[in-house]
């Protein structure tokens, strides 16, 4: 959608024109990096590093942070906050699509409740009792079950499936096929048998969250597994039964949280991690990319690795690690040594 | 559904009232953990720990092991199994829905056979020739290939992909959006190109399996890929074209085993494996959360970590590998001593 | 399909029979292993190791490298490629379905363009302006959004999902239940709020691409996420936002590529690899199966563990490792040698 640069200012709170008389004259297309941008598009510049591309580039304006913008002589729109201005052109210049109301070739139980302007996909199944929140997006052949609540604005990715009880606050969005409301896994062996406890708990969803394709949240044993408001999931993120994941937590791709496991606000983790069963991390904990956490953390801290060492010492482990490769050289020394002493050691 | 205490005591084979005089008396109508239980609820106790709790529990009834139970003053219900005995009672008042023999909105071919009683859901495809048991609940938007047979009393959740030919037996349990029967990952580098080799085998699971949601098991090449009765998967779990899992195999979340691996019966796989391919599981093997088992262990054993050791080993390199964080300080001493007793090392 | 010898011959190329007089006369009806063949199958072998079951094999012919043939006494065909030669018998005897051009149960914009000979299953949309080629098999429950490209002969699994505007050329294969074009994770944090930057991005996926089943690849930011050419992922792959993979490219089962990560031409990648963020891994890289990749190796190479070390390190790292479980021992017997020395350490 056309805009002009004015438009854009008035947008970002904060911002403030540089090297532009008239902001109303200034036509924005499109936002795009500095090097692809052309004379229509917004551009960004976040760092020092990428000064030399935004003087070259041919965006009709940049998004400058203040202490970039001396000596800069093109158009540029000085902000507080690149990335959240960039957020603002993006939606500004790309506004979402809008819900349209209309309901495809879809089955909605009779005792659901659809709010107004919802639209709803094709091959989309409703069950019983189901309440869908006002100006929803369903997208095609999502399977939504008996008793589930979705909040008003949710984005439904296509393929979705919501298993009975499911409960999601406002302004939920995710992407295709992701599975809500497994029973957990929990059983008991006896007799040569792994008996299943059946589950009887919900999974509760707070508002403003978000989650990518093909991830998988259970349900809880008796109580509900719940995900805090503003948390965002990456793709095939899972959480297991029983877990509390807190507010404003963030989870990235393929990351999986065993049973039972507390997960305080604010905490983030890198893609491809593992925590274990019956762990509780601490509000603000910082898990990096490819960390397994078996155990209980002493308090908040960044963890990496294979065996969740706090960040410093599995810098210097992995140091040493490399040293290690000479591991047996060293231990001959060793033993050279204690020749030479006369130490008999034994063995 | 409300019940009694006669009818649970009645339900739990071996259990014995315990300040109870009149269990018809007493009504149920739920399950709950001890703290969350109210006065028409049963609760459970498992260990001393939890016997404060037990105590204070507004429970109408607690199961209890007979070891506990000395000095209890509440009315209890003594268990050979808490756990076994907590199913019995979830299962008894909260009875698990029944199929209803109706079918939604589905297309189903004219060779396909689906079995009295069966429930399917809308937008389900059931191809040629294949064969639903008596008394399953297909969920919606299920694809079902052509010959593909399942089992009676199957629960398959809304999404799942069955491709053609995939055959499951009886009482099979899968959540949304898994999918069966892909072909294998088998190519061939010739001429810069991968080349693909055909899959003509297929998929065959035993009775008594559990799936979770997004599960992935691939057809064979030749013969089928098997797995074996009694055996439960959680969510997101992979494997591979040409895998034999045996029988009551537990593998827990986000694990996978690559293409033509054995695992033995009994065999347990905690979250986030990865077991490498053409390797041999000894049954009643234990693989810790977040282990990689890269060639075929010597016999059964529990195995962890990155590298697969044996639990006992993994535990003292962990301790060591923390140690290990001043191996460099160590290296130091060893050169120390060596210039202390006058002797050269080459380097 | 029932073929001769003769066929299977002429479909070889550069094969020759041995200890076989009229190929015509031979029929075969399968390809099995050598164990498993009947008197009507092809069977193969591909080294010494399997010579005794070639010998003992009741197969029609069986595919023979010409190092194997000397002294073989059975009917053969010797092939200069076995696994291609088998592909080529897998082929001429089990012919993969063709499409028929016919429609399911679906939904069709009415501006989308399908080509001649496509076949669509049930339960289908296919959204505004999306472009499907010629001779296409859409499986069941396919979600297909607006503006999506695919090309000709292209076989989608039932249950995938293709956001708007995914562009995907010939002879693309993927299995159920994988998800195309889900935005990328990229959240920026402001005032205790994860605010999501919006992507106008696409995804480009190049000809003759096989993806298995549940795979996710991330539309960009601004660009395109691209997949070049000839590459092929397991199940359950994850690949983020911005990412350039490369042409013929392998990745394993329930591997990730984090966002922005460029994967050069021809690199293969095991099961159960984490590869971080910003990465950029050389053209003709290998990676083993369970390796994490945390930032840009020096050139190509074969890398393992779970700190991406190169092969040989990380082969001399296992042994010493486990020699590491006596580490202790050894700060000992350091100790020692200082005390016999008289040396003193400041701790």
């Amino acid at each position: 959608m056309k805009q002009t640069l004015k438009a854009l200012h008035n947008a970002v709170a904060g911002s403030s024109l540089h090297q532009v008389t008239n902001p109303d004259s200034i036509e924005l297309e499109g936002v795009q990096s500095l090097q692809a941008a052309s004379a229509k598009d917004v551009s960004f510049v976040t760092g020092k590093p990428g000064l030399a591309d935004a003087k070259a580039s041919k965006a009709a304006v940049i998004l400058i942070p203040a202490e970039l913008v001396a000596g800069f002589e093109k158009p540029a729109l000085i902000v507080p906050n690149v990335e959240l201005a960039l957020i603002a052109a993006l939606n500004l210049i790309y506004p979402p699509r809008k819900p349209q109301g209309k309901r495809g070739n879809c089955v909605v139980a009779g005792s659901a409740r659809i709010g107004e302007g919802t639209e709803i996909g094709n091959f989309v199944s409703i069950g019983e009792n189901a309440v869908i929140g006002k100006n929803c997006i369903i997208g095609d052949n999502v399977s939504i079950g008996d008793n589930v609540q979705i909040g008003d604005d949710a984005r439904i990715g296509p393929g979705c499936v919501f298993h009975a009880d499911v409960k999601v606050g406002a302004r939920f969005v995710v992407f295709g096929n992701s599975t809500f409301g497994a029973d957990g896994f929990r059983f008991t062996l006896a007799g040569g048998i792994h008996h299943k406890t059946p589950h009887i708990g919900g999974l509760a969803i707070g508002d403003d969250v978000e989650m990518g394709a093909n991830c998988t949240v259970d349900r809880g044993t008796f109580e509900d597994t719940t995900i805090g408001s503003g948390t965002k999931f990456d793709n095939q993120v899972h959480v297991g039964h029983n877990c509390h994941i807190g507010k404003n937590v963030i989870i990235a791709g393929q990351s999986g949280v065993a049973g039972s496991t507390t997960i305080g606000d604010n905490t983030m983790i890198g893609g491809a991690c593992a925590i274990s069963d019956h762990v509780t991390l601490a509000p603000g904990t910082m898990v990096a990319g490819g960390t397994c956490i078996r155990n209980t953390p002493d308090g908040a801290g960044v963890f990496a690795g294979w065996d969740g060492l706090l960040f410093a010492d599995f810098q210097r482990l992995r140091i040493n690690l490399k040293n290690l490769v000479n591991f047996q050289k060293w231990t001959k020394r060793v033993e050279s040594l204690e020749k030479h002493a006369g130490i008999e050691v034994k063995k």
